[in-house]
């Protein structure tokens, strides 16, 4: 499993500060911070309260090239502002993200397919995010059949089961792993699957441990990408155990410092 | 999944001193501490330098008795040993255990039959332990097969598919994985699963940090049991984190407490 880092979001105070007064050393200083420990992509959102979220995309893009050469997952639901970060990402861009839901997969798969991005597909559409692993499934294979009529390769694709806090919706965590099990399924070869790590501890005590924990058990379910905080130790030496152990990496005494080093 | 805990073993000197001794304060204080930690069943095993295994496995099976209600899990080749325990137990107990050979199955389910014992049943036989999963399945339903022979209820069996060190074996991590998840398939109701889990960290630099990672991916695959360290506070923690996740405990924000308490 890679590690897509999530701090660059505008969520976070010192992410819309920096980007409200175009302060660069903070987000430069994110992504660095973000590759050092392991990161394979950093994810780039302008959060919400930007004023002008595709001059800010095109700035946080410009800002975090700067000083890294990882990949950008660029994170929004305004697609304007994705298309104006793809037009200036250096290297192949993935967008985050796209329901399945025909305007909008009509517009991202036309994006990815002209841009050479890779996508991030949700399991939900106009009703909702469903309960159960089947009808999961059956969103991803809807966003599939979609991509494919648009010239997105599959394995392109990364599939979000979309995995929800354990405190208020426990019921779906069982279902999240298996649907991250049948959508190795689905074709061959077949989509990427990925997760916002964090939804999975939000409003709990024990935050941190709850994110290793559920990563964990998500690799072992097939997982092959998170969004999730790569300076989180603890977590990344959980990944690169579960690594060792699923015969992914070869094993030595130092197996956590080769895995951040990549 | 429950923790059998694995402390009263001959193989750590304080036991095998406390068994040469008849020092019954060392052996009560692990079998209480084990419990307080979250232990459901404890391990019992008279080492392998005892002088008179039986002897001995009853002396611990009458002490360890004295200080707790828990079942208690017979640990040895010498099946004479395993009798005596089982003769004196007071609870149903577990016998660990039997590989696939036909004399030792033949001994062991008819004691179980006898007593109504549970067994741990090893995906091995005189040719030793196989790689893949299939043959280790393979092995899994000779076991069934021959325990239901002997009168022995199948979900009082216990699968181990043998983990070995992930430093020397490493493909055999997935294979592992891949065998607890088939063992649910075999039967309806289906044998339960159990891994030696220290086995997997043998030799290694990151002993705990392995074992609770592999604990949690194989919880993910269906793990009923191990035997482990209860005393591995972040063990625990990340054993009872799986069990929020997988639904099987309702969470509250003192889950870990909970589940110690049982």
């Amino acid at each position: 499993m890679i590690i897509i880092g999530e701090r660059i979001n505008g969520m976070f105070k010192d992410i819309a500060k920096a980007i409200r007064d175009k302060d660069s050393a903070v987000i430069q200083d994110w992504a660095r911070k973000q590759e050092q420990n392991g990161a394979r992509y950093l994810d780039i959102n302008v959060g919400p309260g930007a004023a002008d979220p595709v001059a800010a995309m095109k700035w946080l893009v410009e800002v975090t090239q700067e000083v890294t050469d990882l990949p950008l997952c660029l994170d929004s639901t305004k697609y304007d502002a994705i298309e104006a970060g793809l037009k200036i990402c250096k290297r192949p861009a993935m967008i985050n993200s796209v329901p399945a839901e025909a305007p909008k997969m009509e517009r991202v798969f036309s994006m990815a397919a002209e841009y050479g991005a890779e996508v991030i597909c949700l399991a939900m559409n106009e009703e909702g995010i469903p309960k159960d692993a089947e009808s999961r499934v059956a969103l991803a294979m809807e966003l599939v059949a979609t991509a494919d009529a648009f010239g997105v390769p599959i394995d392109s694709l990364y599939i979000d089961p979309l995995v929800l806090p354990c405190n208020v919706a426990q019921d779906h965590g069982p279902e999240v792993l298996e649907t991250l099990r049948q959508i190795k399924l689905i074709s061959d070869p077949p989509p990427k699957t990925v997760v916002g790590l964090s939804n999975v501890s939000q409003g709990t005590k024990n935050r941190e441990l709850i994110n290793r924990t559920f990563a964990v058990m998500a690799m072992a379910n097939g997982l092959d990408a998170a969004i999730a905080d790569a300076c989180d130790d603890e977590l990344m030496a959980a990944v690169a155990t579960a690594r060792i152990l699923l015969n992914m990496d070869i094993y030595c005494d130092s197996y956590i410092d080769v895995f951040k080093k990549g």
